[in-house]
């Protein structure tokens, strides 16, 4: 038995090809999202889908100007929202918003996309840009596309834990 | 193409088996944890593999006393630790930790192993609980073990997104 492979072969991807992702594809990436685990189910996530230039330069602008993002046909904003929780836990809004994010990653790993988890912002750039209240946590601004340049993995640390 | 398998076929088991997990089995789903994305590859995360009764009970009297966690032979925690961040930023430590955790449990699903991410404590019990320092978050306890008592699927709401 392995580590599955959406898991070994997903990689941040900073190169994408000019090839289209569908509505369908983006559809069944958030239908990935929405099957995350969350806090009591409380399923405290929003997601926008960004396509248009203008919303993509601003969106990047905000997220350290990063460039090469422009090249992704796609970006989905995953957002938690404490709207979802009536405790005011915003710990626990950030926590969940990951996990359906990271869905996201591995449900485009799983379908041949290629993605990159961005998180190079203020929160409150990044809300000004998006025009969020202080009630939301930007979790990551996914690119999505296709690449001819998956990069190799990157390193990292060996994990030792106690058995206790 | 569909969602993977282990996103649709994941669920939160709470009555597991007398099988046992092996140390091979928890080694793999460390592993699955090591690959997840992080911010700056900071990879901020710890784990505690806890197999003893003693701590078992311990860690489930601090879990909101729930009594079912005791069938688990086995319980993973995943610790966010500031320690790996030198801009203090735990937001980000949560967000990573949850990524981290997730890929344990599909892990753990790809693997035929049955597992429930409880989160119902408060930091300050929880770490006592565990002898952890204040720049830690329990991002979770996840019990690990075999069921024959699959739940079926937890109902989601409908997820409309704006396409900017």
């Amino acid at each position: 038995m392995n580590v599955m492979p959406e898991i070994v072969n997903r990689r941040s991807v900073r190169t994408y090809t000019d090839r289209e992702v569908t509505d369908e594809q983006v559809a069944l990436l958030i239908e990935a999202a929405r099957l995350a685990p969350s806090g009591s189910n409380t399923q405290p996530w929003d997601f926008l889908v960004v396509r248009s230039r203008e919303m993509k330069e601003k969106i990047s602008k905000a997220d350290h100007d990063q460039k090469w993002m422009m090249q992704a046909p796609v970006f989905i904003v995953c957002v938690g929202n404490l709207k979802y929780r009536d405790d005011g836990d915003m710990e626990r809004v950030i926590r969940d918003s990951a996990i359906a994010t990271e869905h996201i990653l591995l449900q485009a790993e799983h379908m041949g996309l290629a993605t990159c988890w961005t998180g190079w912002y203020t929160q409150e750039e990044m809300r000004a840009a998006l025009g969020l209240n202080e009630r939301c946590y930007v979790a990551g601004v996914v690119t999505v596309g296709y690449t001819d340049h998956k990069p190799s993995p990157v390193s990292r640390r060996r994990i030792e834990y106690p058995v206790l």
